[in-house]
């Protein structure tokens, strides 16, 4: 194949908003993902999976038009004109799956899976197009005990990938609970819809704009200090006063927060029932031992997804980090999730009880790394056998062969080029030693084998080029025979 | 939320070609993967990994256009008009990450990466738009060790993951050859690319058309037995006995293949080249042991796609399974690859040598299922707690914490259903035992421990409902402060 000429190249880029990912980064993430699945595992999930492209009516709300791809997700047309689109969460498609397989599953259905998910957003910093979640669900258990299980779950879940207790606290709160005090201010129905859907985000911005941020976007509306004006929901004063009464009902002990509650909801069944669930929860959780401030009932937490018909639960890490403009600020959520018990309806005109959350992977794993829980840099590599004479690459060869044989991670250098470009590649494998046989080493029967870790160390100790030429420290010969062994003896220094 | 009417119901249903996958599957995809990984890490290659989405462009070869998705892959227009599609392969991807990170990146190169790919094909049985890949690359080096070493780390990989030596072959051979026969021929140079292309995949059906099949295609074309018709390409009945000669000059040892295709490539230089790297592969691969049948040369593998610049390798499991209309058949193919120098080289203007292959990864499954190496059942389910009374719901939970602070897989049962239900889900669930605690037990203190795979081995072997009842085998108390120990017992037995 002839080369191209510039003027055919192709620039070598990713689309903005995805990302590669390197060996670091690959393994700190398969072990936190790994016991995620362990803690899941624990509480009797089982795994499932779905591919990543579905009918774009099973994933529901987004519908494309033909005009140009539609908000959010990434659809294309299939050959029989079908829309079809890349999953934008897990939830979504699991519906889709306990619909089309229900008589054959197990009930309730108890499960979890990992996997990327796609947005199409506009990207920023940390936020990408392509994101993975790890998800677990039950589904057909109408109990809150499943509620209140999730929660806990949620919390042995962060404490074993490496989260302290204390730093983090899994906050409970009811879509019943706010949809009693949106009735008591005249928005139930489906004729307030939109104005419902402007409270909910309003509420779920408290933790960025405050409580006066969050009555103005409750009333006529906030201008942001970038000067963007949002429109607001246009309450009432009373009624915007109620809905801060809701979202500040946490006082220090559950019972008093529901008590709080049981005032603001008045007198809505629907706000009562949702009380008195999270009052079984908070009992469930307090029988468990998590009541010690691991699981708290906060009526601040509402998540934005519409379609919440019940209990909701966010994780957040509480420990300080530094902003963008490097201002201590908490880490934030990590994981939320609630009760969405007419998803599945969607597809079986009958309603299916279901709870169960996703942790944001990429979020927990910047988590732990902040706590300073994972190595930035890749472990160490192979140990490598240097090329010095190539009529001999086959003798080499039988070495890296025998260094595998006994278990160890080993190459010949497969490149073209001198003894300075094969140390060079070594280091920057983080190989822990090379072995190097040169025509005199072969004659006699030996080999010599350079630790690159001690010789590091040394280097930095050594002042003078000379001295170290002269030194040649942690490097020594062996007869060839003892090739694993001394190998061996090496690795095990390290 | 309002149940829909059953007019507005979505069908649960997936794409064609899109499949779920259960947790049996998962599990045994899972092992085998880590066997792989296990593999290439010894071999001293690194995990990378790349997005799904790329820009069309970077994937080369397919171009989509305005009217419709372009053919083979799934493709979509972003924000500013650029086109994006689901990656197709993941050697493509490297490529483009290579080039990207050039400078960054050790020389060579050695990485591997395990994903899903997207075809935007018509799907059949056992074959499917999302499939996964698991790869291993060697770029940035020219010598035919890397190529060598691929195939005998083929082979190392094959074994790991519990294909028995003697159950697979991994035949080499060189594109180079292939060149040199065509030159021979008289269809070098760019004019004669398209025939190139016939002849190559007329080779290519030598396993499933036989010899007389591909001289029917190399010369006027062939008629298959539903009666399609192939065009041929058209050559001349001594050049078809030249390429056949090619295809068929394996001999019983590589000494003798080589002689064959020394003469088979006349005085090509190219073709020449191309067997003296052969030699250059039989005698590494001969000198680490590989010779003895796991690495052959082998000219009739070309290998489909239109990239590779020199050796080509596939993995070829030998033993017999079940055709469509039973009859005994050759597992086949489950992984391949070869040199492709030119790909990198659309992004740099330079040639950059790289090599490596791609493992099927359900193919393969599906090869170790076959051998019965794999369990088609799901692994045991979790100890279930039985819910005998809604009011001690917390204490049901507390006897689960108990247990799973004891690293014992367990749930309490979340479903709303009664005792004969919850005796149905732990079977579904395949749990070792359940946990029964009604009041009566309560009030003394005690539990009732159910081993049901025990008791399912009782059922078989007890004729009658009456004796079955009268003696509940399996089934014991133990007082309540023993639950962890006891349970810990039961399954000690399975």
């Amino acid at each position: 194949m002839s080369s191209p000429n510039k003027s055919q190249m192709v620039k070598p880029r990713l689309p903005r908003g995805f990302a590669d990912r390197g060996p670091a980064d690959i393994a700190a993430t398969d072990a936190m993902l790994a016991a995620i699945r362990e803690t899941f595992e624990l509480y009797g999930f089982e795994a499932v999976e779905t591919p990543f492209v579905e009918y774009t009516e099973a994933l529901g709300k987004f519908l494309p038009d033909q005009d140009r791809p539609n908000e959010g997700v990434f659809s294309f047309q299939d050959d029989d004109e079908s829309w079809l689109s890349l999953r934008y969460d897990l939830t979504a498609p699991l519906a889709r799956y306990v619909a089309e397989h229900f008589d054959a599953l197990p009930k309730p259905y108890r499960s979890y899976r990992c996997g990327w998910v796609f947005r199409n957003e506009k990207p920023g910093p940390g936020r990408f197009r392509q994101f993975m979640q790890f998800d677990a669900d039950t589904v057909g258990s109408p109990g809150v005990a499943a509620d209140a299980e999730a929660a806990m779950m949620l919390a042995d879940t962060l404490e074993r990938v490496g989260i302290a207790r204390g730093d983090y606290v899994v906050r409970v709160n009811n879509r019943k609970v706010l949809d009693g005090v949106l009735e008591a201010i005249g928005l139930a129905g489906e004729e307030n819809a939109a104005r419902r859907l402007i409270v909910l985000r309003a509420i779920d911005k408290l933790d960025k704009v405050g409580p006066e941020g969050v009555a103005a976007l409750l009333g006529p509306g906030r201008m942001d200090p970038s000067g963007d004006f949002t429109k607001g929901a246009g309450l009432a004063p009373e009624d915007i006063e109620r809905v801060l009464a809701f979202t500040s009902a946490q006082a220090e002990h559950a019972g008093l927060t529901l008590i709080n509650l049981r005032e603001v909801v008045g007198t809505s069944a629907r706000g009562a029932e949702g009380v008195e669930e999270l009052a079984t929860i908070a009992q469930l959780v307090g029988a468990a031992g998590y009541g010690d401030g691991r699981v708290v009932i906060d009526p601040s937490v509402v998540r934005g997804l519409e379609y919440y018909t019940g209990p909701v639960y966010e994780a957040e890490l509480t420990f300080r980090v530094k902003d963008e403009d490097g201002r201590p600020v908490r880490f934030g959520s990590v994981a939320g999730g609630g009760r969405y018990d007419g998803l599945v309806a969607r597809f079986r005109g009958e309603p299916v009880p279901a709870t169960g959350f996703s942790i944001g992977v990429s979020r927990l794993l910047a988590a732990l790394k902040a706590l300073g829980q994972v190595r930035e840099d890749a472990a160490r590599g192979p140990v490598v056998v240097l090329v010095m004479d190539r009529d001999h690459v086959a003798h080499y060869q039988s070495m890296v062969a025998a260094l595998r044989a006994a278990g160890i991670r080993a190459e010949m250098y497969m490149g073209g080029a001198g003894m300075k470009a094969q140390m060079k590649y070594a280091d920057r494998r983080r190989a822990p030693c090379v072995v190097i046989q040169g025509s005199n080493e072969r004659e006699a029967g030996e080999i010599q084998i350079k630790d690159l870790v001690e010789g590091a160390k040394a280097a930095a100790a050594i002042a003078g080029h000379e001295e170290w030429k002269a030194a040649r420290p942690a490097q020594f010969s062996a007869p060839e025979s003892e090739l694993v062994e001394r190998v061996r003896e090496v690795l095990a220094r390290h």
